[in-house]
């Protein structure tokens, strides 16, 4: 222990976590340091390497608020989100897929009721959204809960919008006794993710594009199912194939049909997955 | 890339860094990647441990201030900090080790001459401290910059007190044209690293102790040798064989004599690694 090397100081460490009481926090430490250390001496890292590394986990920390979320966009643009999301969300072909969480939602937004503009001033193209939430046999799922969110026309989501204190283009509603929900907003736009913060030079020290294409998201609950997050993306978006946080699956995207007055119209429908019997 | 999997989306995510203009970004962007998605698979992390992993990343984040580094402190307790260190400081067996940086340096001490008492007032026996810098081949580096800082008898270092402003246990000396230097100062107690942020919850579930053995912090800056970033470690201290950050080196060890009037003596000196011709 007086004299650790590169090679010694991994197992040292994790015999360190040796009177850990919870059994799934030791394992998950464990595989953490060693994965961690394999990657500092796969990479042979420096100290000026540590050190720009210790500085840009500090900034990204301290670019969160109650309104900026940088620590996910970074485990966004690295695939850990994606990764985590197909880890865990393993169900039937026939139920909807999941897709990331993201770092836009808002707890306690704003309810509505079926038929009511969730847009509430967001800029953009009307566009009115139906369908039902249903269970794997077909029948609706009453009263689930659905949150839903979404970017403007400017391809910002109301929380990063400073002149704006009031919930935009998000809100909660419940799906009614067929299982059927229906809400008014404005068309979903292709947006690039925040680049203003240590995620955005990440993107620019790699020569990636920060677009995501355009989506709704949703979360969806109801007793008895499990908790769906995901989002509806919209068809020959450009992003499609290139999506900066890998949330794209083919089954979650959806045409915007342009009605003749202009005004958009999706329907989407969702079928949930009944939560494991204990 | 419309339906990755918990698999493919690992090359996926490397392949977004193909435009990456610098080759070293790339390499260590593409190990990163690779190593944070084989931990996530390796312990199949569920979506709840992922959120509480971005929430304790962000918490240690926003401990971070112009005086707290949380996470220095977190790299230190997953051996990562030694690890780079000890991957970097290879040098002959004559030259004297290097250890942690730690989280407690600050830029601009006050400058002494030698002779002078650096505590500045920190708690503490009196001690005084002499020592050498010199070259492999036995010369003294005459003018070296030498940097110590150090904890007060409560364990804390001057930037951990709220009721001060000035330096205390901290300074910069340069080594005479002997390669001597001297000064006095406080006695070097064991403290515990700070645990009132999220480093501290770790240690906590994991049942670590916090405890460092009693050290004194040089960094010793010379045109033609590599900086070298050390402790010397107080002989018989309980903590040498488990020092919550790994940063032990025999080497280091040394003994405080205590003279009769009660202050202490330390003498300690260091031998530089010359720069390697490029
Ligand atoms: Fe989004
Ligand atoms: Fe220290």
């Amino acid at each position: 222990m007086r004299n650790l090397d590169q090679h010694t100081i991994t197992q040292e460490a994790i015999d360190r976590l040796a009177d850990t009481p919870d059994p799934r926090v030791r394992e998950v430490l464990t595989s953490l340091i060693r994965h961690l250390h394999d990657f500092a001496r796969d990479v042979n890292l420096t100290e000026d390497e540590w050190a720009r590394g210790i500085a840009f986990l500090t900034a990204t920390g301290q670019k969160c608020d109650d309104k900026r979320q940088e620590f996910i966009l970074l485990s966004d643009v690295l695939g850990l989100s994606m990764l985590t999301v197909a880890m865990n969300n393993a169900k039937p072909p026939e139920c909807t897929e999941a897709t990331v969480f993201g770092p836009f939602f808002v707890d306690g937004a704003p309810h509505y009721e079926n038929g009511d503009d969730v847009a509430n001033g967001a800029s953009g193209e009307p566009c009115e959204v139906i369908g039902s939430i249903r269970a794997l046999d077909g029948r609706p799922v009453a009263g689930a809960r659905i949150d839903v969110w979404q970017a403007d026309a400017q391809g910002l989501y109301d929380v990063q919008r400073d002149d704006l204190d009031t919930a935009q283009g998000r809100g909660v509603l419940h799906a009614d006794d067929a299982g059927m929900y229906h809400f008014h907003t404005v068309l979903a736009e292709a947006y690039p993710i925040p680049t203003d913060g240590p995620v955005g030079e990440l993107l620019a020290a790699t020569a990636r594009h920060p677009w995501r294409p355009a989506h709704l998201h949703f979360r969806i609950e109801a007793p008895g199912y499990e908790t769906l997050v995901t989002h509806v993306f919209r068809e020959d978006d450009q992003w499609l194939d290139s999506d900066a946080v890998f949330g794209v699956r083919q089954s979650l995207i959806a045409p915007w049909v342009r009605r003749e007055d202009g005004s958009y119209a999706l329907h989407y429908d969702f079928v949930l997955n009944p939560v494991a019997k204990g």
